[in-house]
């Protein structure tokens, strides 16, 4: 049997499985595995179960769901039998998702999966529960039909969208469990739906909450109007002093750690441009572009660092109307980070900045929200790099392009930094998906055409590694 | 029997009753008419419902719920046994109270009223249910003990927290129904427990809503950070400016219409600034008193306009961080007025500015929340007002202070330009009980101390009515 024939076999189990696998991504999709969200633990760890299960039947072994007290739980699976000449491979997905509720303008719950035109909406489905199904399959398709040419391992995580704690210490506490040659993040998004992109670059991310109080309780605006300083107002002024006109980040030294591009890679980021100007027109339907003027929207989106508000809230905005003087008002604010700006940095001199801007009629208060994550920049050429360049040209039809990207991956830097391993990302959404937001949905070609870039994968690392070495 | 003796009587049904009427207090109070919320509509009509019930036991007589579709009933009773000759008055009150939630720092439930340390606690207490109640129990002690020296009306409202619309509309329809000499609107707080102070003028009020669009959906503000304007940074830029370092409102014609103090009104309402600085320390609690500052408290606070936030929100503020890119954020504005600025003229100013601030990057849109009264100055030196002085001199044993108060009712520039009627306010509330915040409360010796108060005020109107025709 030829290496071809084998790949047909394997793309005929991938065609004959098709309902199958999509009733699976769907009863994924049906937990609402949110580990922002306390209440939501349980439905976090039967997913972690479901998955385990899921990573059994496709001939995974050493399957085991990994707990620690307080946290939620990894899902390790592997499948060793390539032999020790085989290169091994270690492939990283979460599971968890971003809260939804129905009143964020879902047409359907977000929680109940529905195909409407070839797309699957659910919270989770381009975020990233299809690309954890993209890799359990694949893997199942490759087992079922003869051994794979490599030795893989899998560690999903469940708290990506929150802490990312427990992964960050396992990684750190348990390297030799997780020996491998590479690794592959899969997870992301790309510009065009029919045009595959490989990221080479992420931003990282650094948030907090920020507080300002003024009184000490709720007043009648009638009363303290004009004599007390209303804390949103405050809030409003502080914020909208933190850019300039140029929509630069004014906060010293923000900018310090960050690397200009040089003109080659400007280049090469320029011809992914005009897919990346026609998805943002597309995605988001603002009025016009905003952003720093010297860089284009590829730039701006990953080479060049942000300060995002991600909400803000202070006295009563719901129906009808409350004439109160808030006590107080508050942000949550997030920064990407890139180049060698470091998290905890970043957000002292955030803290420095608006303490200075508070004014002596309001205090403020700036606290971490809990986690943070320097940039990464991936190694080009590597046997794993140049594999996944090979095999979404195979499944997609397309040389890929190289994209900066500007979400942020927290376990790609902890492996780059604790396991030192050349890595690749794959990811097998398209950026229109709405991650984060509402309506979030996932195409099903592009799910499928997900698993035919896998199954190249396996082989052409295989080849790859072996030329290498 | 003697004037003294009547009094005497009236008193000491108001002391055996005491017990009772607080009571009913409570039962109102446990009734939660939230007028701007469309689902507390029944509890709306059902506080109509035992008001008039209490009406008629207090021996009022044509007493009648009016309702209107869509809007909240206004209550009616009267009794007119003194006569042609003697005056009447039209008393006015309302019923509905604004919107409170446990979770907003409430000791207690609001709609749950607990007696702490001589004071009761409850969303209404203050604002204004015990306004209420105190006409009631004083007009039912009475009319227990022999006739009133005047005629009175009585017209209670249920959607001042609201619209108002359905009172001025039965003001403007119906002149002859609430026919009288003088007017007394019974709502408002004193600077000080142990003070009166009767307010003459009262600022005027307009409210909306703004609404700041960005992107058509909320994104993942790690993809769009940095290259689509955020609408909560827009929003927060916007608002920034319509504050000068001064605290002046920078809209362009704001101040047009107001008119400065003169020396003399500036030199007595100095009088009352010791207590309004006093209670300003006690109830804001607040680093430091913000605002114009070429005037004092007083004056800022009963003189001078504003321009206040009273809610903003946008993204996820909630427990968590979720790194959204909002699609859009909102501010709720209302503007105190004085002296003849026109609500409709403010909001086609605040409009007009905010469309020349809002950037191109979003779009904006401001409107209005549906009602706007103009300021109220009463004339002193009538027979109301110095029946009002009297009365609150006898009850409280001190000469009341003359207040310009911050707050807003607009049924009394409605009766004002509809029927024309001298008019007095008559407040019982302290301003440090909390209204429209959470802990709201009356004291219970005030609420005696108004009942006695009202009970000085039938006779000594009668005597200056007299004196004047």
């Amino acid at each position: 049997m030829t290496d071809g024939d084998l790949l047909q076999d394997r793309r005929q189990y991938v065609a004959d499985s098709e309902n199958r696998f999509v009733e699976e991504l769907c009863e994924l999709l049906r937990i609402p595995s949110i580990s922002t969200r306390a209440e939501h633990a349980a439905d976090v760890a039967r997913a972690a179960r479901w998955i385990a299960e899921k990573m059994r039947r496709a001939g995974l072994e050493a399957v085991e769901v990994i707990t620690k007290e307080g946290q939620c739980p990894l899902v390790y699976g592997e499948w060793l039998g390539a032999g020790p000449q085989a290169p091994t491979v270690l492939f990283y997905c979460h599971y968890d998702v971003q809260p939804a509720f129905l009143a964020d303008g879902w047409r359907s719950d977000p929680f109940q999966p529905v195909i409407r035109d070839g797309k699957l909406y659910a919270r989770g489905a381009v975020d990233s529960k299809s690309h954890v199904m993209i890799q359990l399959h694949a893997v199942e398709a490759a087992l079922a039909k003869g051994a794979l040419p490599i030795n893989v391992k899998y560690l999903f995580e469940g708290e990506e969208e929150s802490s990312g704690a427990h992964i960050l210490s396992f990684v750190r506490e348990q390297p030799q469990k997780l020996h491998a040659d590479y690794a592959v993040a899969s997870d992301g998004s790309m510009p065009d739906r029919g045009q595959p992109a490989l990221v080479y670059a992420l931003r990282g991310i650094v948030s907090c909450e920020l507080r300002v109080q003024g009184p000490a309780r709720d007043l009648h605006s009638g009363h303290y109007g004009g004599n007390v300083h209303n804390p949103a107002q405050a809030l409003c002024e502080i914020l909208a002093q933190l850019h300039d006109e140029n929509s630069t980040v004014t906060v010293p030294g923000f900018y310090d750690q960050v690397i200009e591009l040089g003109e080659t890679e400007r280049a090469e980021l320029a011809q992914a441009l005009p897919w990346i100007e026609r998805e943002w027109h597309e995605v988001t339907e603002a009025p016009q572009a905003w952003g720093e003027s010297d860089y284009n929207l590829h730039e701006r989106t990953g080479a060049r660092p942000t300060l995002e508000i991600n909400g803000i809230a202070g006295g009563y905005a719901e129906e009808g109307f409350k004439t109160v003087l808030p006590a107080q008002a508050i942000a949550k604010i997030s920064c990407r980070l890139v180049a060698r700006q470091e998290p905890a940095q970043i957000l002292r001199l955030l803290a420095d900045h608006i303490a200075r801007l508070t004014p002596p009629t309001v205090t403020s208060e700036l606290r971490s929200a809990g986690y943070g994550e320097p940039a990464v920049v991936l190694e080009l050429g590597t046997a794993v790099m140049e594999a996944a360049l090979t095999a979404y040209e195979r499944a997609w039809g397309k040389k890929p392009l190289l994209l900066r990207e500007g979400g942020s991956i927290p376990i790609v830097a902890s492996f780059e930094r604790e396991l030192g391993l050349p890595m690749a990302l794959m990811p097998f959404g398209y950026k229109g998906c709405g991650a984060h937001g509402p309506n979030e949905h996932v195409y099903l070609d592009m799910v499928q055409k997900g698993i035919h870039t896998m199954l190249h994968f396996y082989d052409e690392l295989a080849r790859q590694h072996a030329a290498a070495v």
